[in-house]
Parts: structure tokens; C-alpha cells; sequence
């Protein structure tokens, strides 16, 4: 079994990109890296194995979700989550806190339309220096959620890479509202580090960067947390309303992070963003859009990707792309897919997903060659 | 290419069951087989590259639904069925007229419930001599579809064993109407056949034997048709409110059908049908139950299933079943397609179909080889 380890093979000399290794108990990351997202122990339409062979390093699960269903106990039982969900490759779990944050006061997105906090279905109860107070989706039971039960729970769903619980600010936050957050976010993660360290388990645990658009604090938040024991970064929290805001803030943060521990961006993968990430030294990224966007019919291309329901695609006889080696470019033409989604088919939402999954991991793989050959 | 034929390989010393092996273009048919149904061209939750390594030999494909969308000619454009829904192996469609006739008289069972025709949402508009005129649920266009156009569909779709159009007679039909029913019938298959021997095309026809639970009429059919040029017979129409009468219907219609040519049951699959029906002789049954099962989380055994979402199976890690070399089985357990379920998760219902189908394919093989060692 393999110790956690992070090797950079090569750094551009154009830019921080770098391509790297991130060795875990269950084989080797090979960074950049695009995270598939499977909250509930499956990537949506798809199962385990055939994740597997698309060949995806890391699959992110969501402990808030895991906890409600089916428990971490019983993952636990199972012999932790790669035996549950029979996975052999790595997989990180986070706190379950953005979800609890999250669902209490939304995106940034829906946050800029409503100008505020949401007032409705606001399962978050409390929040006190102990954890957040939140009620179930499932059967409407109050749960505690605290640095040291968080741990707890990623320590018995066994994955390779845990989060410590951190507070999730809402984007429209005054300074010393967003300080005093921060403060708050840095002594969970203290906590969950000090929990984390008492049992390591063989797992990593990434310090989540918080400090929302204001660099003071992103860089008080970089310093503090590289201080301490942490195995990698995530960076977390508001990234900002718009792309440009992002990268500012990203170039700012990533300057004030150790260059030999790996680095993710939470919850941003798409094409774009990836283009302006990878060359600040993000190593990681995960994103549930390739397989939102496959189930709604959107299937990534090289060019500006397709929408599978529209009419030109119905008498195509290739393939997405004839270049493409996934299952479904070999098996199966545009318009039997054109077909599947108007025939409502499920079949189609799984064809599609697996399309853009494979295409994320030929596309990182493709951005590890152009950093080795100094493209990027 | 192999032409049609059918080839009886063994027959019980102890029933009318017999082992047989139905030649197609596209491969053979190992009978009695159960044949999966995939309305649309695909298996629901399930791929065809997927449903050939489950070992399923035909599959059955819906003619109405597939000259809805994506139309007929299109098929025709993409080269056929198998070309467009990459299936090598045989493909059985009907001719529409089924889903035209239930669409607007509903079940047996629904019919017994309100003791006579639906009234509302009737899609059927008028039957003549010439065919049956339909409103199509997807665009609301009116639709007439005759003996000719439904082979010239079938023609165009290209599978490899189609079926005459018919008249699908309600349940409570008094003997006059019933007689006059099947009377139309008989011409509207005999316009079918004349259709398809203008160009055979390298398919084989079935006809479908009709008189509902009047055994005169059963038999009249059954001779009538057998003096045709048809390749197979199918059992269609209403075969009785309950198992006593459908196999009392059954066992006297076999012995009016020729025992050198294959005989199909129409819409039934369900395992204790099967153990009734085969020793009667017929060699094939398409039914959507085990996958329609299995997306309600119900996945059949040995023994009397599994209900995946019972509290029972939270804790247990064994397959749905330790002697299953399914993909599902081989794979993934119990307490994980339980929480799949629970959780809503896209992925549960493929894993469940594909171990239903793939239950099927196994139990179809051990009954040919109780059939081969005298057992039944």
C-alpha cells in the first residue's frame, strides 16, 4: 500500500503548470488532474467499472450525502467506500460543510439574481463555534455537523483524501463579517486536522483555503494553513462572480501556497476555466458539469461540443468524434443518440456521460503532454 | 448470410416442449429464449454492446414507436436496425398494430377493472377495411397505417423476423364482432404476407394467430394461417383473464399449429408463464417484466426475488446472488444497490436490468437442458 505523496515530474517554464504525481493507498493520480464527481458512490448513469476503464484518476464523493445515505457506519461495515462502492482507484471525500452552507444560502449565481441569502427550504439551522445545526433533506432529523464528526465520518468511509469542515461564507459577506468567518473556518480546520492526526489511517487531509474576493485574507488563510500539517490545498469559498474576478484571485492565492504539496480547485472543470487554472499550478479539479451537461444532452467536442437533440444530428451516421476511443464513439452514431434523447431513453444519458468523461481524461492528458513539451 | 430456417433439435418424450435452434441473417435463436423487448431500439437503462454479452439472442423492437420517431426512414437511411442501434444479433419487430389497438382498449386487466373500452384518451380513430387510423402521441399528427404500410415500415426497418398487421380485439368482444374481428384480421395478414413475398427481403414473417378465448375460432385461425407461406406462427390477441384460461387457450391452439415451424407467445415472459407455456412447445416469449422489474428495484432469483430497497438487504454484503456470473454480481452487492436505490441513483436501475436479463438468459439455458435430459 502506497504512503501519500506528491512528486512533481516537470514545471513549465512558461507558466506554474506543472505535471505531477499523487501517489495514495489506491495507485497514483497523474495531475492535472479532472476530478469526476460521484456524490452518492456512483457517477450519475454510470457505474464503478466502467469509470474504471475510462481512466479518471480521482472521483470525488460527497461525505454530506453519504452520511444521510446510507450512513457512514454502514460504509464503515462494508469495509470502507472502495469495497462499498468497488472502486480500486483513489477517491477523496469533503466535509459535508459546502453542502450544508450551500443549500442554506445558494450559489454565488443565485445569489447575484436574488441579491441575498435564500429565505426558503433553509435546512441550515444554527451555526455556533461547536459545528453547523442542519436538518436532514431525507426524513427532517436535526444533525450536528462538527470539525471532529465530520473526520469521524470521512475516517470510517476510508477514502484516500478527506477535507477538514470549513464555513462556507455567502459571496455578499462585509469584511469583517467574511474575517470573522475565516477565523472561525481556521479553527475547524485546526480541529479537523488535530482529530485527522490523532488516527491518520493512511489518508491525506488538503487545509481548505477560504478568504472569499479579498486577498488580505486569502493570504492570511494561504500562510496559516501552510503552517500546519496538511497534506495539500483545496481551494475553497467564493472565487469570485465572474471568470476574471476567479483568475485574479487564484494568481493572487496561488503565489502564497507551498510549490511541493498539490493543489485543487474546488467545484470548477469546465473547458475554460481549465485553460486559465492549469497554467496558475492548480493540479486538481473537480466538476459535476461533463455529466450534468451529458444528461441534458450536451456532449464535449474539441470544437464548441454538440447538443445531441438538435436536428442536424439526426441523420449524422458518425460518430460524436471520429477521433474519439470512448465506448460510445466506438459503438454508437449521433443519430441513434439524436434518437435516445428524443425517445426519452435513459440509455442515452449514460452514453453521453460516458462520452464526456472520457473526453475530460483525453483532454487532461493532452494538457500534461502540452506541459511537457513546453505548450503550456 | 444465413437464410431463415428453423431446425428442432431434441423434443421431450414427455411433452411438447422441444429444443430448436431458429437461423437468422444476423445469428441464431437458442429455443425456448426469451427475448428481451427494447421498444425504442435500445434495452431501457441498457446499451446493446451491453445486451450481446448478456447473451440474450433476439430482441424485440416496437414498429409503432420506431415509425413515431425516429421514423422508419431514417432507419432505412442509417442501413437498417442493426446498423443503427449496432446490434449483430437477430431483431424481431411487430407490426405496430398492437400498440394501436391497446392504446385505445387498454389491458385485460385494466379492461376487467372497468368492464369495458377506455373512453378517454383514445388515440385509435377510425378502423376500416383499409387500416387503422391513429393520432401520434408525439406531434398529435393522424396516422393510417395498413397491412402495407406497416410491412413497407418493417421492410425499411429491416429486422429480422416482422409481423403481419393485425386487429387487436378487446377482451369482452361478443362471438359475432369477435368473428368478424378475426375475419379482418385474416385478410389484413394475408395483405401483409402478399406484401412481404413481393420482396422478402431476407425476412422472415410470422403470423399472428388470433380468435381470443373461443376455441373454434382459435383453431380456425390457427388453420387458416398455417396454409399460408408464413416462416413461424405468434401467439397474439386476448389469451384469457387468468393463467387457467390462457393455458387451456394454448394448449389447444398448439395442437393446431405445425410442429415443423417456430411458434412465439406475444407479451408474455413472467417465470411462472414460461414453466406452463414451454412444455406446450412454444419456443419463444418476449415480455418487458424483468426489466420493468428491475427498474422498480426488484431483481428475480431462484428463489422468489429480491425487493433491492427492503430494509433487509441495508447490511448485506453478498451479491444479489453468490452463483450469478452477471456483470451486476460480479461486481457489486446487496447493501450497495440497496443504497443505490434509496439514493435515486440513474446507475441502479441498469445494474438491476442487466442482472434481470441476464437471470433470463440463464434460466432459458438450464430449461433447454432440462428439455435435453428428460426433464421436462
Amino acid at each position: 500500500m502506497n504512503e501519500f505523496k506528491f512528486e512533481v515530474i516537470y514545471s513549465s517554464k512558461k507558466s506554474k503548470a506543472r505535471v505531477g504525481k499523487i501517489y495514495t493507498p489506491h495507485g497514483i493520480i497523474n495531475t492535472p488532474s479532472f476530478v469526476a464527481v460521484g456524490t452518492n458512490g456512483t457517477i450519475k448513469a454510470l457505474d464503478n467499472k466502467m469509470i474504471e476503464s475510462i481512466g479518471l484518476d480521482l472521483m470525488f464523493c460527497n461525505t454530506y450525502h453519504l452520511i444521510l445515505q446510507p450512513g457512514s457506519k454502514l460504509i464503515k461495515k462494508a469495509g470502507g467506500i472502495h469495497k462499498f462502492i468497488n472502486r480500486d482507484m483513489p477517491i477523496i471525500t469533503d466535509s459535508g460543510g459546502f453542502q450544508v452552507f450551500s443549500l442554506a444560502f445558494g450559489s454565488v449565481a443565485s445569489e447575484l439574481k436574488s441579491k441575498g441569502a435564500k429565505k426558503t427550504n433553509c435546512t441550515l439551522l444554527k451555526i455556533t463555534e461547536e459545528g453547523a445545526t442542519f436538518r436532514s433533506y431525507r426524513d427532517g432529523t436535526k444533525i450536528l455537523l462538527t470539525p471532529e464528526s465530520s473526520i469521524q465520518a470521512q475516517k470510517d468511509i476510508a477514502s484516500d483524501i478527506i477535507i477538514p469542515l470549513d464555513e462556507l461564507p455567502p459571496y455578499h459577506m462585509d469584511l469583517k463579517a467574511l474575517k470573522k468567518s475565516l477565523d472561525r473556518t481556521h479553527r475547524w480546520e485546526k480541529r479537523s486536522l488535530d482529530c485527522h492526526l490523532k488516527n491518520r489511517q493512511n489518508q491525506a487531509m488538503y487545509a481548505v483555503i477560504h478568504g472569499g474576493i479579498n486577498k488580505d485574507l486569502r493570504e492570511e488563510s494561504s500562510k496559516y494553513l501552510s503552517s500546519l500539517d496538511f497534506d495539500g490545498f483545496a481551494i475553497g469559498g467564493s472565487v469570485g462572480k465572474n471568470k476574471k474576478e476567479m483568475i485574479e484571485m487564484l494568481t493572487f492565492t496561488m503565489k502564497h501556497l507551498p510549490i511541493d504539496k498539490p493543489n485543487h480547485l474546488l467545484g470548477i472543470g469546465d473547458i475554460s476555466s481549465l485553460e486559465e487554472c492549469i497554467p496558475l499550478g492548480i493540479d486538481t479539479f473537480d466538476s459535476s458539469y461533463p455529466t450534468k451537461a451529458a444528461r441534458h444532452g450536451f456532449v464535449l467536442t474539441n470544437k464548441k461540443g454538440i447538443k445531441l437533440t438538435k436536428k442536424e444530428n439526426e441523420q449524422n451516421f458518425n460518430p460524436i468524434d471520429k477521433n474519439c476511443s470512448c465506448y460510445t464513439c466506438k459503438n454508437f452514431t449521433l443519430s441513434y443518440l439524436h434518437h435516445l434523447f428524443k425517445a426519452k431513453e435513459l440509455t442515452a444519458l449514460s452514453l453521453a456521460s460516458i462520452h464526456n468523461l472520457h473526453f475530460m481524461a483525453r483532454y487532461m492528458k493532452d494538457i500534461r503532454e502540452k506541459i511537457l513539451i513546453g505548450e503550456i
